[in-house]
């Protein structure tokens, strides 16, 4: 067993915290938070840097970095800001599921692209109806000669919206099977016409944005079914283990944030002439955030490391890796705004954002619920 | 013992209900909360229904009604909106707060007006460097003739700048002395010269509003001061009880709005083909979420009966009240997020409301750790 | 509303108190606990102070006092030891379940000398694979004659071995009807020929004790039946309300006894020169607990209030009561443990056997988790 | 970074869990629990086996072995019991104290017999009036020509009356100086003249026991003073990692057994006809207990590798896995109590003993607040 990082893996991890706290300094994150503006200018500095190709294969002009190498750089991006890494996140995942499902052609057309952040790429499953139960989609494709054509409507699809950006659609292409072999994948531009894009008003997460999506007889070549028809469910299974480790990876940095600013805050703010920090109440809660926090990061480490050794626990571990690391990113941020006190609540201090940001990490990629649910199923406990 | 409701408590809990379900639509209370606007109607009706007078003696035009008729008013208004209610208990306070320290001159000029709707109170003790420490308040009044010259800043006064406004400003008298003979209590109309009114952008409670409020050479007449100079400390303690107790049944009120929305959504949202809350874990979040709404809000009453009967266990009842309530609401707003998973992050819904809405009510009117500290000194532990 | 206790109880109250303080001495408690010893000398004197006659109307000898006398007196048994006031439940609520459903020769027969202390009742209903679920009940009477033959195990018999003791024991009578209606009761006096009973080795409550009982053809008389044939269940429900609802005020009463404990314990231990009581996260745990009892305490009077008033919302709050209570016997022991530290484990402390005791709490009389199920159903929701 | 074991280590693991199994069965436990008797088989197997010489050097007849060696060694012996294992744990750290601080002669003198087996070592600190606080220590040594002579009482000393035990123990041998000179560590056999020991009665961890130990002029060579007089303190420093981070290892053990026993008795308990782990709250409490002792584990891992490296942020982390560790295991026997129902309380399964023996874990070696004071005091909050 060994906890080191390799010198490269410092590097990386170092070069990509002194490139965040360059670009995305306090006043960028609260000024796009206040105007919900997704992060261009940062997305082109991770392009730069050379941080989206980081997890491809050398052969579409990626760097093969390891699950390790991922998670270092995902924590770093989220303890700036979830939301922005969520942006980064999306990419990759989409991307690698191109890798993975696509044909030779396929990953020619989209892959050196996106590395050269000429294209975004952002997931769309979630459907009124069809939330965690992902059998419920109802938003279809029907084949009409060499094209296929999309009409339904989507939900909570986050990053849709942004310049140039590829929606990774699930939608069903066949009306009758089980979702296990009627789902299918498509590439679809999201200026294509017939294409509605509302942006949701939502609590957190205001930068990369959560999107509605109304598919009008959207018209999308043939080329852009990846995989098969039908084989959308496996796309969408073999890229749940990356999304929600990394996903953890970024908690884990939120989380780390959050903390810092209580912990600094709890040194600066003086109440009946002693830090507030000096009541032992105060150092017990933040001691054991730390200790969760650490905790939580320990773990991701490990699910990260088994993914990458394709460990058949691997599932197991990064279901609790993900689990763990939500729930902690929730409660460092609700933590931080109890040490805030009045402080906290003001929209001018950054504590908020992480207590409006970090809400949503235990509902998406997977509610805590589903998590329990699906570690249940692994230890042979079917639930009624 | 008794824990029945006299027929009068249960048509002034009705009515009350009925007024705020005509007024406090769900149409009202988001746009009011988009738009951070004062409910300025909304308190137009209480004045005309009368809930203003509810706690006054009748030399006042006011009703005699007692603590558990105030428990109950705040309860419902609460429920709608915990952010509303605070400008009904402010008012309150403050006017009880005149009624126990003015002179008959004091109360018969500012009390009638303030039954009438005329005139509005609100409270401002708080300042940058003085929070849970009242002793490190610095902002000053001189006297000067028959006048008092204000100076200072003042922070987190909610409901400052309302229309007709009359800060109840405590304020240095004494430069030197202990804060328990340093502080005096200055009725202070909010559009005198030399007041400025910054209102703070928060993350809820945002009709009200949180202000700073600077004073530069405010000049207020000697009659404005309730009690002696010096008294101060005397009247802010005199009006705690009934401040937190009212706060905590305005907890249990937004509690159960919070939960009883979380039901709702449980009940209607389907998830593989069922609803979500035939899941036990739902039910069983939802039944201990219930059952703590229930023990608190009997707590209240219990608090609330002791205080008017004026027992010397109520400062530990009503501690005990204010900080089980205050944590309930928070509980209940975050598991009702849970409970609404993506659509508890929407703003259309109201779910994110009571999540923003509660989470001051650990930290205002004393934080919870303020709450445990008082407690443990009540049982004896002096805590370094 | 009136939270008043009427003269008559405070002497009630008092009056118990200072009896178990004379009888239920430390020494005593120790010696019976260590002796596995049931409390026959303290029995003794509740019936001599008049305790069993309590609930019971005048014609039997009773003293026809209300839900609240019985809650008042349940905490100051149990605040001694929870074990010792199971034997006092027992009696009453077998005794209150013979005079609901019995004829008039039963209740004249039985009920007196219960009330004399010259018999002693104890419920049965577990069996190895019918603990929540009564339904499964497989231990049977048949009809012979005049009398009734009864065979079949039980487990979790709480009391069953004490000396004149009559075992209510609920059985199958019809082998083939739902248990709604296939189920009986029956007063079985433990020393008939064929009954075998096993004191089992226990973690807690080893006074009163919890017994394996083996029917081998034992013969009783018709006239033993209580209610008719395939009444059992009806019997059942009916004492459950009481009984959780006076076990919720046993537990509030543990409760204090192991936070008093501590509270002391905390005040006297030093270690840094300072008693233990005096750092902050000690002092907030007590006060905490404080609070949790409080609240408990208060949802119990409510509680047995509305079921001495007939009120329909009865059983959800004896549910409530019941579930916040037990939970809070149990963390208050848990706490007390931590407060003290190795001499909490030590067996020559009392706080080891608060830790032994209560754990029972959340498991008894209706598991944490059914009281839950119980909450759900009543806010309509059917958990799968 | 490597999260694999070497082809040794797993031998290590798998032959150390067979012996235990072989070894440490059931019936085994269980009778040693209730005859209060220590493993001496037991531990004859484990110097059989070797294990004892795990950690040593080899100049010693030791193996060399690791952190995560002696970690994957404590998990398994734990597992079985806890208490049997701190048997082995007291050996290794008051060896390996010797190791580190005596002569040449006093390792050859008593190194190679504790790896023989014909002699064990045991750590006594306690006393009184000094349990976390070191400093209040009053139990003392005063030199007497070429022998110390030594007086007083120590308490809480586990496992101090094993056969052929030799107690290291912690005195003053300074009266006036500070603790941190003024201690020194001595080797005591525990048959010399002016000892009396004395087991207590605890609620746990039995058959190692918890000794009182009474100094009575015992006179002891000045070879066995180990180290120089008055550098008692740093000894005991230098041995607290190793010991908490073997002691979590061991916590994790005891939880992972606690959590199998509680997991398959939901599989195999029907209760509405269909097992108890079925209902969706048991199997998420289990998918909880799991995640957490899994995070446990790879914390304490971390920490191992940390401690073997020398790295400077070992004692943050060897506090963080201590805290967690010991957290969890005293959850996973409470969660295993609601689990068994019934069955828990009954002293014949072994769920029971979980509850008991797990029950020390946040109070020994540190208490979990002692650990959080540790942890504030790393992040720079002095604590009052």
């Amino acid at each position: 067993m060994d906890f080191r990082l390799t010198e490269e893996q410092i590097i990386l991890r170092d070069s990509t915290r002194r490139m965040m706290d360059r670009h995305a300094t306090p006043d960028y994150i609260r000024r796009l938070d206040r105007e919900d503006a997704y992060p261009e200018d940062l997305y082109a500095q991770w392009v730069e840097m050379g941080l989206l190709r980081l997890p491809f294969a050398e052969e579409f002009g990626g760097l093969s970095g390891d699950g390790i190498d991922l998670i270092l750089v995902a924590e770093e991006l989220a303890a700036k800001s979830y939301d922005f890494f969520s942006a980064f996140g999306a990419s990759i995942f989409c991307g690698l599921n191109v890798v993975r499902h696509g044909t030779d052609e396929q990953k020619q057309l989209w892959i050196p692209p996106l590395l050269a952040g000429k294209i975004k790429m952002s997931i769309s499953m979630s459907e009124p109806d069809a939330g965690s139960d992902v059998g419920a989609m109802r938003c279809s494709a029907v084949r009409d000669g060499s094209d296929w054509i999309i009409n339904g409507q989507k939900v909570w699809a986050s990053g849709a919206g942004a310049r140039n950006n590829v929606i990774n659609l699930y939608v069903r292409t066949d009306p009758n099977a089980p979702h296990r072999s009627a789902l299918s994948l498509f590439l679809v531009p999201n200026d294509l016409p017939g294409i509605t894009l509302r942006k949701l008003d939502m609590l957190g997460r205001r930068c990369v944005g959560t999107y509605e999506i109304f598919f009008d007889n959207v018209r999308v070549p043939a080329d852009n079914l990846i995989g098969q028809a039908g084989h959308g469910w496996q796309c969408m299974l073999s890229g749940l283990q990356i999304e929600r480790v990394t996903a953890a990876a970024g908690y884990c940095g939120g989380a780390r944030s959050a903390f810092e600013l209580a912990l600094d805050y709890a040194k600066e703010r003086k109440q009946f002439g002693r830090a507030i920090g000096t009541n032992q109440v105060i150092a017990h809660m933040l001691a054991d955030l730390q200790a969760e926090i650490e905790v939580a990061r320990t773990m991701v480490w490990r699910a990260g490391w088994a993914m990458g050794q394709g460990d058949p626990d691997a599932l197991r571990l990064i279901t609790i890796a993900k689990l763990v690391a939500s729930e902690t990113y929730v409660k460092a941020a609700n933590c931080g705004m109890q040490v805030f006190g009045g402080a906290g609540y003001n929209m001018e201090y950054d504590m908020q954002r992480h207590f409006r940001d970090s809400r949503s990490c235990t509902i998406a990629a997977g509610t805590s619920q589903m998590q329990r649910n699906l570690l249940s199923g692994l230890m042979g406990l079917k639930v009624h």
